[in-house]
């Protein structure tokens, strides 16, 4: 089946989850809003306006598998995992990853938060005293504590991955996770990193797949900016 | 099965999302951390110390079913739904509403961010000024967005609940809501109501039901208070 993936087409965001299993996984799909022209974004709207179906996504990403409209990241890769090759198909194995998948799905929303705290309505510029205020705490109380649960996770098992031998998609997202503050957060995250020995291994790991790598290093890659969840501010990266 | 229920015990929180589905199904469960002792809170623990199995809960709420355990609000309420006669079977009904329940738990956080925006380790005093932004954009945006986009999908659907004629446990987390945004914004919420009247009409039909009538009036149910996601302060609430 040929997916189709609807998100932003000039940001990395939510979607680069999702954008990174099809990808490893070498899956046949369209990513739909960044094709030109009218067949891009304005393809996307009518979903968001709920015209199409009555089960409307409330906000991208979406895909589209023949007649199902799946929306929330983490369960399009739950729906995806199976499929794909990068989950296990039984239940409690499927429900773990998953479980782990929206884990790292809050601490994307803090990663988010630290450059805009009070509003998405705002520039950073005019919440700045509360951004200096929120990274400080991310960094010493939120990223030990997500960090550190993944670590002990990957080494409990052994590694490299999350499942042991075997790759998933939250290895992939845990790779994401790596790669983005490294670019938010370059001077924090170096000093981090000797804390998280296991997951600096599966993120290299994951880097050197040839999939992966070749997405890497293509034009479909988009590059990481100030308009996405990881944004370097050097004030913020003390 | 008997199910086990880990969750704080002095505050609704997220896990009253799970209570409600409990309660108003007649599952056969134990709210083991509101048990006296060492029987309670002592036995969550171990849990997210990871000392039990390899498969450890970030942070509470979770269920253990069996020899499963299983953490993440929404993802319990998955695993639960069609178990307790709260959700279809067919998988694209399943996904749906987990999809739903999914935007409920981003709302979630929006809501609890209103009163702390900067820091959870702050009280609110000391965050005022960036509290009183975020609720304003909150109810500017976010509540219009979310609960107009419920709103939509029960008009849709004909009401009284998300799915129609057949209550799933989505109606029993918009019921939550709505309840907690009555408590910590009484006037606003006033204001806002007559614009979401098939929100309010599931409100409240979801509280005649025989079960959930019964859980309401029960010390079971926990009171809303000031350490909850819903916290009312005066000057946010304008």
């Amino acid at each position: 089946m040929r997916y189709e993936f609807y998100y932003w087409p000039s940001i990395q965001g939510r979607g680069e989850f999702v954008r990174l299993a099809l990808e490893e996984a070498g899956a046949d799909y369209v990513d739909v809003a960044r094709r030109p022209g009218k067949r891009g974004v304005p393809a996307m709207m009518p979903f968001l306006e709920g015209k199409r179906g009555l089960r409307p996504p409330y906000a991208p990403p979406f895909l589209k598998a023949g007649k199902l409209v799946i929306a929330q990241t983490a369960m399009i890769l739950h729906y995806l995992g199976p499929r794909l090759g990068l989950s296990p198909r039984d239940e409690a194995g499927g429900l773990w990853l998953h479980q782990l998948q929206l884990t790292i799905a809050d601490m994307v929303t803090h990663i988010h938060d630290t450059h805009h705290p009070v509003s998405g309505w705002l520039y950073y510029e005019q919440q700045r005293p509360a951004a200096i205020l929120r990274t400080k705490d991310f960094w010493r109380y939120r990223v030990p504590k997500y960090l550190g649960y993944f670590e002990r996770i990957v080494a409990k098992g052994g590694g490299p991955y999350v499942l042991g031998r075997r790759l998933s998609y939250v290895d992939l997202s845990l790779f994401q996770i790596v790669e983005g503050l490294r670019y938010a957060f370059p001077k924090r995250m170096k000093r981090f990193e000797r804390k998280i020995p296991y997951l600096i291994e599966l993120h290299d790991r994951v880097a050197k797949r040839p999939n992966t790598k070749a997405y890497l290093a293509s034009k479909r890659r988009i590059p990481f900016s100030q308009w996405g969840i990881y944004r370097y501010f050097k004030e913020l990266d003390r």
